[in-house]
Formats: C-alpha cells, sequence, structure tokens
C-alpha cells in the first residue's frame, strides 16, 4: 500500500487552503490516503509547527509523508526541501527551523528542485508554495510518480536551518528551562523540562512545586501548585504541573484555562522561548 | 468491508492531538477509513459529547466504532469501556457520562483491559488515553485484531455512569425544559423540548411564543417570537423559536448570533442544563 | 475509481453537523472518498462560499461533487440545484447565488427532486438540508445509484440566481474594485482587482501604491504601501500590498492582522462588497 501523506499548515480553517493541498494531491493519486495533522498551527509559528512534527511522526507508520507549510518567508528566498528520517518518513518543508526538533533523526536532505516539482502552470504564484510546491511533490514522491532522488539535489544535513533547542536544566537543586506552548484550547502551558527532571530534583507525584516564569528577568508568575500524573488529580478550578503526554510536565488549570486565568499574553506571544521557567521543590511544614 | 472509525473529542483542533489518535489507528490497519465526527466539543463538557453521539449516531453505517473522549477525569479511575449499540455499532470511551443519552441503545458493554488494549511503550503517559488506549483499542477492533470479547471483560449496563436526561414537560398549558446546548458559531440554543410538545400546547408553525430562561429562580431572558419550522421564516435580526433537525425546538436569530445578542454568558457556562427554560403561548389579540 | 466528493458549509466546526454529511454518504457507499474543503464559511456568507470553490475547483480532479451548503435561506422556498461544470465536476447546492462565481463554466443544471433525492425519513425536518438533501444526493451521485439525470429536472443556467461580480476597473490612472474576503487568521484582505490591473496602471513590485477602502462615500483607510510578490518582502508588523495566489491582489501586514491591526469591522461585516477600493500609484520623490 503507498504510504500516507499527513499535512500541516497555519493557515487556518476558515479559507480552502488547506483543503487546496488535499486537491493537488489526490488528483495526482486517488489512492493516496490523505490527512490532516493540524492547520491551525499559530500564525507563522514555526517552532511550533516543528514541535508538532516532532512529537506526533512517531505515532504514524513508518514511510509517512509530511507536508508542514509554516512558512513567513514565502516567495522569498529559503530553501524548500524534503528530509528523510531514520524511520524512512519524509517532511517536505520550507528549510526554515521546522526541523529543528527532528534534526537528530534525519538522515539525508534534498532540495526540491522547482523545474521538476512545481504543479504545471503555477509559476505565476508567489504565495502558495504549500499548494503549488510541497503538496504537489508529497503527492508525487507519494504516488511512486518520483522517488527520493527524484525531488531534487542532496544537500548537508548540516546546512538544515535550526533552532536552538529549548534549555533544560538543574542548578542548585532547581529545574531550569522555558515555556514551549501555549494551548489556546485548554489553556496549558507546555515546559521544555521533562517530567524525569522533575523527579531528580527530588519532586514526586503528590508532592508540592514552586512555579515561576520569568520574562526579561521580570517575575511574571509565582505559584506554588502540586505535581501529578494528570491535571485531573486537583479540584476543578486548581492549579496543578502535570506530566504530559509528551514526556514534558506543562502548567494547567484542572476544567479552567491556565492562560486565560492567569496570563493572557501567553495567547499572543509568537515566541514563547522569551519566557524562562524556574521550579523548585516545596518542603512540606 | 472493514467498519469505519469516527473520532469526537473536546481536544480543539490547534494542536497534533486529534490527529495523533488517527495515526494510531492508521498504523494498526491503513484499511480502517477515520473520519472526524467533532473535536470542538466544549472543553470538559461530558452532556455535549454524549449528545452529539446520540444525534449522529444513525446516520452513519451499522456497524461504527465511535471513539468519543470527553475525559476529565482522565488518569483519575474513572472506566474506560467500549458500549455495544442495538445497531451493531461501538462506542470507545471513558465511562463518566458520555453514554447517558443512548443508554436505551446499549445491549453490552465491556471494561478495555489496558493490560492488552494498550499501545505498546506508552504505560508510563497518564493524560493521553485518548491516543493510547482508546484509539488503540477502536483500531484492533476495527481492524479485526481482537474481536468484541477481546476488549476485556463484560460488566453490567446498570453500572454505566449517567446523567439525568433533560426535563422535558406539560404543565398548566405550558412546556418546560431546560437548555441543552449553546451553539457558539451560529449562537442558536438548543431546548430540550421536542418539537411535537411544542405543537401540544397549541403553538402551530407561524403563531408567537413566549420564551423564558431561568437561572436559579431568576428570569435572565424573556421574548415573544415566532415559532416556524426554520429560522428563515423571519427577518434577518429577528429572534425566532425554530424546529430543529434534532427533533427538538432551538432558539435563534435569522442571520444573528443569539447567544452573542442575547446572552452571552451561556458560550462560557460548562452546564447548561441550570438554565430552565419556560415556553408559553401567545394569543393574537 | 468513483469521483470523490468535497463537503463546504458555513455550520463550523464545533458540532457534529459536518459529520452528518459525510455519515450519509458513507453510509450510501464506504467506498467514496470524502474531503472537507471548509466549514468556517463565514456565516451565511454566500459570496465567501461561492469564491472559495471558484477559486479550489481546478486543482481537484474533473468529475469531483462538491457539495456547498451556504444556505440561509433554508426551510424557505429557494431550489436546490445540482450544476455540471464543463470539466465534468457537479456543485450540490442551494440556487442561492454561490454559482455567481463559476457561471460561465456551468454547462447545465438540474433541480434536486426531493421525492426522490431525501433521505428515508427525514421528510419531518426543514433545517438540515446539507445532510437529508444534498448530502444525500452527493453520495448517490459519486456511488452511480443515480446518474445525472437522476437528480431531477433541467431547467434553464439563464435561471440560476447569480450575484453580481465584483466591480474592478481602470479610471484615469487607478485601478477600482471591491473587498471580497476578509481572512480571520491570518488577516489579510482579498481585493476585486486583479494583480494584471495593477500594472497596467504603472505599478510594478517593488513600486509604492495607494490604497483607499471606501465605505459609503467615507475613507475608512488611506495608507501607502508596497507592492510585491508575496507578504515576506517587507519587514514583519509592515503594510504590503502582495499578488496573492488566486490571481488577484490582497492588503496584508507581514507576520500581523491587517484586519485586526487596521480595521477590525471587516472581520464582522457579512457583505463586504459595500467597501469599495481605489489604488493609485505614487511616484517616488
Amino acid at each position: 500500500m503507498k504510504p500516507c501523506v499527513v499535512l500541516q499548515s497555519d493557515f487556518g480553517i476558515s479559507t480552502g487552503l488547506p483543503a487546496s493541498m488535499t486537491a493537488v494531491i489526490s488528483k495526482i493519486d486517488p489512492e493516496i490516503r490523505i490527512y490532516d495533522l493540524c492547520h491551525e498551527v499559530r500564525e507563522y509559528d514555526i517552532r511550533q509547527g516543528g514541535m508538532i512534527i516532532q512529537s506526533t511522526y512517531p505515532y504514524w507508520a513508518d514511510g509517512t509523508i509530511f507536508v508542514s507549510v509554516v512558512d513567513p518567508g514565502v516567495g522569498t528566498s529559503r530553501r524548500s526541501c524534503v528530509a528523510k528520517l531514520d524511520n524512512g518518513s519524509y517532511i517536505v518543508t520550507p528549510d526554515n527551523g521546522t526541523l529543528s526538533y527532528v534534526i537528530d533523526h534525519i538522515v539525508e536532505v534534498r532540495e526540491i528542485d522547482e523545474t521538476v516539482n512545481r504543479l504545471p502552470g503555477s509559476g505565476g504564484h508567489h504565495t502558495f508554495h504549500g499548494r503549488d510546491v510541497y503538496a504537489y511533490t508529497a503527492g508525487r514522491l507519494a504516488s511512486g510518480i518520483i522517488d527520493y532522488e527524484g525531488v531534487g539535489p542532496k544537500y548537508d544535513v548540516k546546512d538544515i536551518v535550526i533552532f536552538p533547542k529549548p534549555a533544560a536544566e538543574i542548578r542548585d537543586g532547581m529545574a531550569y528551562g522555558e515555556i514551549t506552548s501555549a494551548h489556546d484550547h485548554f489553556g496549558n502551558v507546555g515546559i521544555s523540562i521533562p517530567n524525569e527532571m522533575i523527579k531528580e530534583i527530588g519532586i514526586s507525584t503528590g508532592d508540592y512545586a514552586r512555579v515561576e516564569f520569568i520574562k526579561e528577568d521580570k517575575v511574571v508568575f509565582d505559584k506554588v501548585m502540586m505535581f501529578h500524573k494528570s491535571f485531573g488529580w486537583v479540584k476543578p478550578g486548581e492549579l496543578i504541573m502535570n506530566e504530559c503526554s509528551n514526556d514534558y510536565v506543562e502548567i494547567s488549570v484542572n476544567q479552567g484555562n491556565f492562560c486565560e486565568i492567569e496570563l493572557p499574553e501567553l495567547l499572543k506571544a509568537y515566541d514563547l522561548s522569551v519566557y524562562k521557567v524556574k521550579i523548585s521543590p516545596v518542603k512540606a511544614d
């Protein structure tokens, strides 16, 4: 069976843009299964797009072809590429940082040769590479019309644009990291600190922790809350630091929206990495 | 042909969470057709999740496997189950009230045995049962890897957690009920009173009715409006009580948003059943 | 292979309504591939629905069956129809203006005979023709249960309800048009003026242009900005008039939301055609 194609973008869902990518692929080959990963990546938030790919790709079958279009530089000179992962899956994307969080799993990368891999007749369009180049290339790769070499010339994996990894470290018995996500739906906040690191500083499930957010050396949030396996362990309306399904901790309000209640500015911040996080154990009296 | 799997959750669509359920199922068996029912169930609103399943399941083919994950108690002790309906369809869900509105159609229920039906390697995760348990179980059931007995041990249908049915009754020539839904998109408000009950109290299409909403013994809305078959029977901007496609009445503004205009608090209320409704005929002068 | 069915509506995604259309079609024939085009068309915005169909249908395979349900008149007397396009594709829709922008490509139109093409048992519902009539008819057409003649009686293409085409013309060296879309996600504003017309008035990529919006003879926006191939050609936060992938120009803020920043009323306006646009070249000093 042919590999499936999985589409991600920051296009939102109030236009025909995401479906135009599906259209191009299904027109190339109606047998290809096409799924949506997420089209509500925060506008221009390359980091979030990259993290969604990183945290979800292992759940898809090996050999899946991902298309990720978060592309503030569309129409300018950034490179378009297809990266091959060590499980045989592919990511079709602008080479603009999206690949940062899977960089250790990339075994090869090729630049898309648009003289071959561009929807015929679309040469006059400069702003919809998602449809005209990325979806078109993914569809042809999935259907077997081109093989990986047919994407275009190989380049050095070391030349891929990457963002620095979100920091996470232990100093003086406290865990330091940064905010990696702010969920507009549930309102929980993702932190770059792994569940395990919390335990290393002596905080077990059921213990209390002090959580501080610091932006430009100013403390913008500072509260004590329980640490537990999931947000359901505190009463509705209460704060909690819980283990998240991506192996990192998150800050939540059980049955409430942390961001709206405690720090609405997070929902508007495009670079969440400016929010540093400090977590300290709280000793029972 | 294998049954299709239909996914519902309150995850929203701004992350990779809904697609992670699709990933797990399509990895188990790429032949399974996977559809989304709704992932914008109001956060933690078990009642809405249950009502969407109840009002839509008959339109899907018999034997369809539904997954519904509205799960404020994730990671705590609520039971995970697969209910079998009298048309051969299944619902995979936390047993937390979601099954309330289809309870009369459930012929058997089984608790998911997580020692068997859990994504290998996911044992350390406590918050994403939608992916690791529910989608995984649904995918294996749909593909035929397990049969219904393979889900886990049967338990008594009488032990399923259910909410009381929304009240609807006639007293002194008036219809009494409660609000069952508040639609953030069109803004119309669903009422627990069937179309037929309106007619029983002497209100025919084209007649006028007085509609009152009462919260904690205080009247929060009280207006007279036409009753008709659909909202298009009044002028744009006018109030109407119309028959809804689920056989119950709703309150709308033609080409406007009732909630935003008349009672925005409904859009933020998690338990809409506290809003009681009283409908009385209005005699023509 | 059977044609695919592509669904559009203004139902939003917070209920089971869009999926109910999928349900009906997949129950008729599980082999039919069903895709969503867009369910977040602005409520009751027939123009937007029509423009999304017009700008996307050529990217789908010839013979595709589109269902478009933006239907402020549901339950009243507007005609339900299936239009056949010159590429063999079909559009199943209320005949209420949705077909305006593809009218030159329609080769035949038939009124849906609801005595045949209506979901059995749904006769008592007056508000969900999307499910009970349009999806049902599309599914039967896609599966081959009915052929095009089986839809119902043919009527004159000249009798199709159409809106006037958005104006676009050159007068005295300036381009005049109107606003055609206001995107709530990125915030960019679509204009009825083709890319080519901008060049005809002497504005080349990299040149500056004065852009005015006039509502009821009052200027509500008036600024000078660069014209270029895509929004990425100005710095983040700067205004730009850029070529759009549908061959018309749009007004954007690079990495910002034009509507929110400059003219939020656009996001609430249901008839955007009342906003007239005037574009003039700006001579370099």
